[in-house]
């Protein structure tokens, strides 16, 4: 098993610091009354691009020596992670080829653009993005960067539990997200290195609960068909995540769609901030009563504020 | 004219530093780079109670004596005084006794209860209004706390722009928003004690611009029937806050809805914050060129967060 050292993620904060936000950390008197609980929420919809994406995008980009680089960085992508890594290569002055399917949001697509993304327009399965990906590369010399199966990137995403730990030393508890499991190794690796306590518990959409099949079963079982609101959450744990993800996380659980959107909403009307609904998942797992958070320091990772405002889910 | 002194506006941050957040000042790269600027938005949308209203109700409710409050404090208002004032008594432990109209929105009404408010229902006319409260007054011996036209809630508004001010000493401007003028003559009071150089600007909505009339023909002109999605700047000046904003504020400009409401899902979509239309008004002023920020730095007060989410007025 490969997986990124105390060094290394500490080197990544000193890497990426220009390009992120130290995002802040908010707290509810109302949801801590509510929950009986301590909750700290490290704001990653604060981030730069609007999700922790740009912290492994950019050590990812970063990582690489300038000959690597010269030719551009490449990926597939319809979320946060295009934008991520599409400003990435606009710092490094580098070009960035995004391959998004036909039926992206339109939203998605000017973000890329506004970073300066060169996007190819793909039919919107797997395999034509994947093959339209390669054949880009072959053409371009430019550099895959996978938006979580890649140590550079796990190691990226550490920084936000990272830098949790650096402001709230104490927690029992950190609740984060699983789609890719990218940020969710990364964190769990934090807890380890920064922690000498804290939990990191795994929450996941039902929907799309190919993680907490793998984890519970100790093989890998991607989603077949995952569905969800979360749609940063769709994809399943990858040959690197899923080894860091078994050994260093604490336990994995999972939500109904209908808590999702109601801890979006009570996080939209309680703390005056707006989230996606991957961030809102980590609260609702508190909300189904998953977690026992009675009593404790919680952590939470908000994952990020890129949500189509024009149709919010509770509408 | 009365106005709150330089200390009492001092005096008054330490009566009610237990009781409210010192909210954060926000940035917005992309914003700042649209307009050629450096916004410093102050954040009272994170206030308790969700509005900068807290800090008025909390001096007004704390600055009586003990046989003065002991029957309670009571208000008409169907918005974020009406919360701040229930929640300012519930700290005081004193009733508060809130006249609401019939139609007020549910959620209003769920909140002035959920902090323990004595809600009386009455028909939706001024008159109805200000009579009820009389009998309340009469019968209950509570003392009525006006949501902006009196000198203790001047003094607790203006700590916000003082706070703003600590933070940021060096602002060019401040854009405040107008509706009874509470925090408008607060904040130019602090520009004026705090600064040796901000200017203050309000910004109205068109269709409630009572100030921009009053201000411009030097005279009280108050809205007959005022119309604007601000639904927190529907009230006209008042005998106490108009002298004061015609004396220390440099100028009020008016906008339009449509650009209220533009403004307003800006600040959702790039700051990832959640703002009621009223909070918006100050940027609509900025999107509409009304105001000059360009190469300045530009404060910006966020008045409040209570917004009904089922409902955003870009949908």
């Amino acid at each position: 098993m490969y997986y990124p050292s105390r060094e290394q993620i500490l080197a990544s904060a000193g890497r990426i610091a220009f390009g992120i936000h130290r995002t802040p950390v908010l707290h509810s008197a109302y949801l801590d009354k509510a929950f009986d609980t301590s909750f700290y929420f490290k704001c990653e919809n604060f981030q730069k691009a609007g999700a922790f994406k740009s912290r492994g995008a950019i050590n990812a980009v970063f990582s690489l020596e300038e000959q690597q680089v010269s030719k551009g960085v490449a990926t597939h992508s319809s979320g946060n992670h295009a934008q991520a890594l599409a400003r990435a290569a606009a710092l490094r002055q580098v070009p960035a080829y995004i391959v998004m399917p036909e039926n992206a949001p339109r939203v998605k697509i000017k973000a890329v653009k506004g970073y300066g993304g060169r996007i190819t327009f793909c039919p919107p399965t797997l395999e034509a993005r994947e093959n339209t990906l390669k054949q880009i590369i072959l053409k371009t010399g430019a550099v895959e960067i996978h938006p979580y199966d890649d140590l550079k990137v796990i190691e990226g995403q550490a920084t936000a539990a990272m830098e949790l730990l650096e402001t709230e030393p104490d927690l029992d508890i950190i609740l984060c997200p699983v789609g890719g499991g990218g940020l969710l190794s990364g964190t769990a690796l934090s807890a380890r290195y920064f922690s000498g306590k804290a939990k990191v518990i795994a929450c996941e959409p039902a929907g799309a609960d190919d993680a907490y099949r793998s984890f519970k079963s100790g093989r890998f079982v991607p989603s077949v068909h995952p569905n969800t609101i979360a749609d940063g959450l769709l994809t399943s744990l990858g040959r690197l995540t899923f080894p860091i993800v078994r050994e260093f996380v604490d336990d994995i659980v999972t939500v109904e769609e209908k808590n999702i959107v109601k801890a979006m909403q009570l996080i939209f009307e309680r703390m005056k901030i707006v989230v996606e609904p991957s961030s809102a998942v980590p609260l609702a797992a508190v909300l189904e009563k998953k977690v026992d958070v009675a009593g404790k320091k919680t952590g939470i990772i908000l994952s990020g504020g890129n949500v189509d405002l024009d149709h919010l889910p509770w509408q």
